[in-house]
Parts: C-alpha cells; structure tokens; sequence
C-alpha cells in the first residue's frame, strides 16, 4: 500500500463464491482477511464469551427475543461494528459479510461489492464444497443460509439485501469465474480507491 | 473484431448516464449502437408506421389495452425484438434498453448490464442534462420515467427491473464515473466474449 486505505466488503448469496472471492482479493491487494474470525477478536475486545455469541453470528435474534434486553445476535452485532469501525480507522482490508458496507457508512475508503450467482451454479458449488449429493439437499440448503442472511442484513440495515442500496457494484461470478472476479475487484478497489 | 460476437446490453435507471455509458462502450469497441434509432428499423421491417409507434417505444400497453389485439406497444416491442434477435445473429452491438437481456435470453455471445447510481447524482445529472432548475422537478422526472421502465420492463419480461436475474454485473455509475465505466464495461465485454 502506498499511503491510501483500502477496505472492500462483500456481501454474497450462499454458494456464490463471494467468500473465496473476499480472501482471493485480500492476497492479490496484500491486505487482512475477516470474516468469522472477527467473532473472536470483537468477543475478546467487549468481554463476550467467543464460544457463546458464535452461534449468533450473522443471525438477527430469534422470534422469541424480548423486546428490551440485548439479544446475544444484538450483542455481538454491536460489538463486531465497534471493531470493524475502529479497524477501519487504521488499516486495510476485505470483510465478508457483517452488514459492513453498512457498518461502514459514510467511511469513504470503502468499495462494497455483492456476489451473486446463477442457482444451478450455486448448487453445483455448494454440491462439490460440502459434499452434498443430493442436488434437492443442496437447494433446500442454499434457500435456508440466504434466508437467514437476508433476515439479518435487514434486521440491521436500511437496505434491502442484495440490492443495489448500499454497494458500488454487484457482480455474477458466473459471468468471469472466480479467479478472474477477484482480479476484476482488486482492480476496482484501486482505481476507486487509489491504493 | 477478431471474428467473435460482442453483444451488450445495458439496462439503466434515469439519470444514471446508462446511455451515454453504451454510446461510448460502442465507440470504444467501434461496433454499432442501438437505442431508440431501432424504432424505425423495426417499423421499416414490420410495415409499421415509425411516427405512430414512436410514443409507445419503452412503454407497457395502457390500463385500457383491449385484451385481444395486440396495441401499438405490443407490435412495436414485438418488431423490435424480431429485429434484435435478427441482428444478434451477424452483428456485434450496443444495445440500450428494450429489454434487450430477456429478447436475447439463451444467445452465448451477450454481456448484460444494468446502470444505476445514487438519487442524489441523478437528480444533478438530470437537471443539467434537461435544464431543469427545480431540483424537485427533476426528482419527479426521475421517478415518472423510472416507473414507465420498470412498468414497460416487468411487462415484457420474467424479471423484476434492475434486479440481479438476467444480468452479469450491475454497476453503480457513480463508483467510477461515466468515462471510466464505459471503459469497464468495454474490458468485461472482451474478457467474457473474447472479441
């Protein structure tokens, strides 16, 4: 990095390739990688228990949650946003995931990027990445993760999720593969951000 | 061209500069553009009247369409698909609008993109495009065409307007700016079309 910071986030449907993109760009720009590995370090920084709060990791809180004490979704949201805030103050990086481009509103070094795919390309790479083989299974699976993400990315934004509120681009990664969608947001990333 | 196909077709909101983008993604890969100039192609083509169908180009039939023969809308979109898909078969272009992802659904040498960007720079896009002074106009304006083309999209098409089906990127115009995202797209189209 020649002085400037770069901070790219990812949103992404399951299946789609966005979180081997994320770590893909991380190694091209040189850059950090988060992703649940910010569970820890946001866990350790506020004083929540990682083991605990991990489960409730990019999850909006239960149906049953009251209304007035913090949920364990509610705490550990709050305090993931407090770190990627305070990161975002001194260092370069990719994050998928997280609601960051929303976290990150208003920070201007910022390129946020959505991932989708075709769903028989997503059923493909859900089939080969979990072992799947059952090709109804991997549908059925692909239909619950992306529901759980969208109740949480409009639980804690304004955006409608994969929508274009909120992101600079949104690429199929059928449309270049995987390898070259990374190179493609690298390149992004340094001419919007001058990195 | 070095023998392969370069079909693109951009859809766009108003005030994006989605067709100021295309005119100069077709100029940079020197092949032809299409936009509203196809309306009289298609009606020389069809034996229809250019100067009768001109008002219905981009727009679903009326409320008070009879539910049997096809209006001016239908036989205009209907020549103009003919004539796409007639083109797509020896050409290489440019296409704005007319929902031209779903009329050229299923040929291999297409890249599809939707243009967007952030009201606030349409809004300033707009006024000095049309000189309209009153901001609150030209958000009106925004929002009177944009309904007419996703009325006029969602008609035609299986898609919902300016959504993620049927097109490989969608790219936020204010990201890059309009010079620079002409330029992007023009390197996709070589990347996924290898022309």
């Amino acid at each position: 990095m020649d002085g400037k910071k770069m901070i790219i986030t990812i949103g992404r449907e399951f299946g789609s390739g966005g979180h081997e993109i994320g770590e893909k760009v991380a190694r091209l720009l040189n850059i950090r990688f988060y992703d649940k590995n910010l569970i820890e370090l946001a866990a350790d920084r506020s004083g929540l228990d990682a083991e605990s709060v991990a489960p409730s990791d990019e999850r909006a809180p239960g149906l049953f949650a009251s209304g007035y004490a913090p949920t364990l979704s509610d705490q550990l949201f709050y305090a993931q946003s407090d770190l990627i805030r305070s990161l975002a103050e001194t260092e370069s990086f990719v994050i998928v995931g997280r609601c960051a481009n929303s976290v990150l509103y208003g920070v201007a070094d910022t390129l946020n990027v959505f991932i989708y795919a075709p769903l028989h390309d997503r059923i493909e790479r859900v089939m080969n990445r979990y072992l799947i083989e059952n090709e109804e299974r991997a549908r059925k699976e692909i239909s619950r993760v992306d529901k759980i993400r969208r109740n949480y990315y409009q639980y804690y934004t304004e955006y409608r999720w994969g929508s274009q509120n909120g992101h600079d681009i949104l690429i199929n990664s059928s449309m270049l593969g995987i390898d070259e969608t990374a190179q493609l947001i690298a390149m992004l990333a340094k001419k919007k951000l001058g990195g």
